[in-house]
């Protein structure tokens, strides 16, 4: 017989009953039950009762096993009597009668317990994250991880692509945040860089004839710690194809992570591949004052500027009439919410910074609050009927200039929804954004700049750059959105020489520039550069959506704290004085203060 | 139809005739017949000819078009004439006849070329890698390694594997090559150290309870350029089982590599799984001179010191009477070689630093040679009828310290075998290595030293390692051989804290040492640990063996240069002094001389 195991602890059943066999596990829980041992044996695969009793010669070495010791047990499998079935348990029927037991590892006394999922502090959860790691939920989490990016996998190759491993020490790339830095120890004064994205090897990768790219790829950024990003790496499910427009980008994807939210959604409901919507930029701003809109909220913003450029609240008509708008949220069913209701969210939106949040009640058919009474009956039955309101739905306004009253809007349609209840949770609700804008201007440089990166290509090619107010330029740039939250981003890359030259032009920057800062990649246009475009998606986002987790470290194997340490493995930690000299480094006090 | 393919350039044949069709790609090569232009339009996918004569609109722009340049062509596919069908080509029944082309992105004068494999110096070829990557070869050795890749990852998923990615932002691991290290923003004067192996975290898998682990894992360190050895990053298959012998390891995984060479093999024969050789690490060093023995060499080596105990000829007496030793290898059917080729040998011998290589010849059942002379014929026929060795075979001999002759016996294996043309360059021979030994003897520092890596467990346990030489202990250790070249290596583990703290007592460390060293995974053995065990295998060599490429960089992407240089993206580069100053660095210049 192996030495460790016959069967792993998920494995036995009715059938198996009568059969002598060993298993190996953890001791995940004892229970003594007058003279009878009761132990849970668990190991990756499940859990399996183990029985012991005052004629078992194993009942010493069981009573002495601390929990999550790692024991063996010999036995024979046992029908469990009829009121002890657990259906809950794949192995449910059946128990094991322990014959003999040895004790392949003893267990210290915990610092923290394994079975059950109290909360636990983080610090004690990220030191012993191997003991963590053996807890149910997590345990969970990480091997659907694990399963969300084997399906990734199996999708694109279906789809035709192939995965290329890209350099992990390259260059510095300019993408926006901050680099991680390798000093060179040959090169003295030089460093590699970690990527941020293989962005540019996958271009290049375009441009040497491989077609349809794909790669879960550790990316790099060395950004200062938020609730919704690890310290450090995290992975992309990046991808790029040659020879394609943006539709065909779109096309090809949703069935990809549409599928991956399918499979994994448990029942949920997840918007159809092949009918993602696709939202204009503009349009998104505007109807959810969001680029990032929550589909599973049923409210559409509105832009009633027009009801107000005449009108008795005097406010509206003054913002209006200074170039500023006015944006209606509507509250649906809200005649029997209180005063208060209303009140509160105009006190939140003050809170937040915003000059206030206007608001209208009404209840069966009467209109309530001063903006209606200034705006007048007629006024306000007008607007209603525009917006499709019925007798008994309050509306919020959000007023001022265009960008803040479309930001405002979108936090009060997220406000309204979930305190009215609107929002259905179950289920995952996917579009694409596009059409976004290829500059924005800079108030701070009081100059036009890139409004995302300058990889992407603007629509209309060069007329539009030489011919078009920069800021009214599109870029054939999408994000694709899932309950809110941005799940991937991408676009259709400027492979042209001249119109990358000319596009940086338009932001004050020469070709010499564009030299530095892509030169790998620019050089490589030169020589027969395929039109191209791709997008990378965001595993961990991904992952965290379908386990329902709430933050990263739950579907992390190994993740830093948010002190970017690693409590497990002691890391960072100092260099000694020869590494130091290798690498023709010296380490500088910061300044105090 | 679609703006830029109808097909891909491999896609059309003989049943496509008649059709209308788009292509895109590369201008691989263009032929001026008298007014008829071909072309050869290249992608990732195929080749197809396009044709253009002077009736041809297409035919102004084909013609002004560089090679390399990328374009699209509408056009109308032909039966190609009988004598000019190209059965080498899976177009090769047709050809594309141009209405019209577009150049989409023109090509510059190429600083090397792309049709044809002529050698190009190394520095053109990196620093143009998106052009070299075009060449036929190292576009087929780049799709080979994917498909190589792709194969390791699903039969390692149908043997219940799972994988996980480790963290690449780690601890400094006393692996024994040298870290990269990346300095901390948060930390000043702390750092990360990229991971030589995942060794520590994918123990700590096992700890917590992942049973059955595998990774294609990049692994970095910081050496010293060498010809088989690519600066910065390499990829193993990295795997790891929890409650399993070593057995278990070696007959899961021979289905695994041996299957990947049987697919990638072309017909070349391959070791069947399930029957590598198991070749303990001290018959490894006798019979084959090496613990990397090339199995298809057949030359077998012998220790043939007991013949020379008495012996005519005083020098090897002498040797054995010093505790050294005398090894054979056979040069069989070299009755016509001349005494110059047993003369070159012993003078390679000696360029090689070594005392020389003796030898014996025989033609006809008649010995020569010095050695044979004064052995004489009595005691030369016993050892040839010892050794089963025939009338017209020769011998050579390598005698001194027993390492010594063993290293010496083994290189004249080599090039004897090589110079006879007795090695069957096209097959596949895997053997395993097994047995190692747990403990060296370090002559620097007169002491007892790890003779690979402190994480194995030593065989006989703590009973061993109390009660046993040091040096005679062995190690669950084994390596994998494939013609000559280590490609994987693994051990079971030590995963007891106690056997860990014996270990490295006899090595002179303390406990406080293991701490220091190996602190997450010692803590994590105190709270139960299964016996586990594993190896990791060398992606990029085994690449290199099924593609017969002699060179790593035949095999990559992207690599860097000798000098740890990316030609391409310009890595390593200065950093600026705002990232030096976030770093808490100052750079050093070496000092001069």
């Amino acid at each position: 017989m192996h030495p460790y195991r016959s069967h792993t602890c998920g494995a036995l059943a009715q059938a198996d009953v009568g059969q002598t066999v060993r298993l190996s596990g953890w001791v995940h829980r004892k229970r003594d039950h007058g003279g009878v041992l009761f132990i849970d044996l668990r190991d990756h695969y499940g859990i399996t009762q183990i029985v012991a009793d005052s004629d078992s010669a194993a009942l010493a070495v069981l009573e002495a096993a601390r929990t999550e010791s790692v024991i063996t047990i010999d036995g024979e499998v046992k029908a469990r009597s009829e009121g002890t079935v657990n259906a809950a348990l794949a192995t449910g029927a059946i128990e094991v009668y322990a014959r003999g037991a040895t004790v392949l590892s003893a267990a210290e006394e915990l610092p923290m317990p394994v079975a059950g999922e109290q909360e636990y502090p983080e610090d004690i959860r990220l030191r012993y994250r191997f003991l963590d790691l053996r807890r149910e939920t997590l345990h969970a989490n990480i091997m659907t991880r694990t399963k969300v990016i084997r399906d990734m996998r199996t999708r694109m190759e279906s789809a035709g692509f192939t995965e290329y491993s890209t350099p992990i020490l390259t260059a510095s790339s300019p993408e926006g945040a901050r680099d991680f830095l390798v000093p060179s120890r040959i090169h003295a004064g030089k460093f590699y860089a970690l990527p941020q994205a293989p962005q540019q090897y996958k271009q290049l990768l375009m441009v040497a004839g491989f077609d349809r790219y794909f790669q879960i790829a550790p990316c790099f950024r060395d950004e200062d710690p938020r609730a919704d990003r690890l310290p450090g790496e995290f992975y992309q499910l990046d991808l790029e194809m040659s020879f394609v427009t943006q539709e065909e980008v779109w096309e090809t994807m949703e069935p990809v992570i549409g599928g991956v939210f399918e499979t994994f959604a448990n029942g949920k409901p997840v918007t159809p591949s092949g009918s993602f919507p696709r939202i204009a930029y503009d349009d998104a701003m505007l109807k959810y004052g969001s680029d990032k809109p929550d589909l599973r909220n049923p409210l559409i913003i509105s832009d009633v500027a027009s009801h107000f450029t005449t009108s008795g609240f005097g406010l509206f008509e003054k913002i209006v009439a200074g170039g500023g708008t006015v944006r209606a949220i509507p509250a649906p069913g809200t005649a029997d919410k209180s005063r208060k209701f209303f009140d509160d969210m105009n006190e939140w939106a003050r809170s937040e910074g915003h000059a206030g949040l206007g608001y209208v009640t009404r209840k069966g058919g009467e209109f309530g609050g001063p903006i209606a009474k200034n705006h007048g009956q007629e006024g306000m039955e007008a607007l209603y009927a525009a917006l499709g309101l019925g007798p008994d739905d309050g509306l919020f306004f959000a007023a001022g200039k265009p960008e803040q009253a479309a930001k405002l809007a979108g936090a009060a349609r997220t406000r309204v929804a979930e305190q009215l209840g609107l929002i259905d949770k179950d289920r995952f609700a996917l579009c694409w954004i596009v059409d976004f804008p290829f500059y924005e201007w800079d108030e701070d440089a009081k100059k036009v700049e890139f409004a995302h990166n300058p990889f992407s290509m603007p629509q209309g090619g060069m007329a539009a750059l030489e011919g078009q107010d920069p800021l009214t330029i599109k870029a054939f740039q999408y994000d694709l959105v899932c309950n809110g939250y941005e799940i991937a981003s991408g676009s259709i890359r400027n492979q042209s020489p001249e119109l990358m030259v000319k596009a940086f032009e338009l932001v004050g920057l020469s070709k010499a520039d564009v030299e530095e800062r892509f030169g790998g990649l620019y050089r490589a246009f030169q020589y027969g550069a395929p039109p191209h475009g791709g997008m990378a998606a965001g595993v961990d986002r991904i992952v965290m959506l379908v386990c329902g987790a709430q933050n990263l470290r739950e579907i992390t194997l190994f993740p830093m704290n948010q002190r970017a340490e690693d409590l497990l493995m002691g890391a960072p930690s100092p260099a000694s004085l020869q590494q130091l000299r290798e690498l023709h480094l010296r380490t500088v006090e910061p300044s105090k203060g």
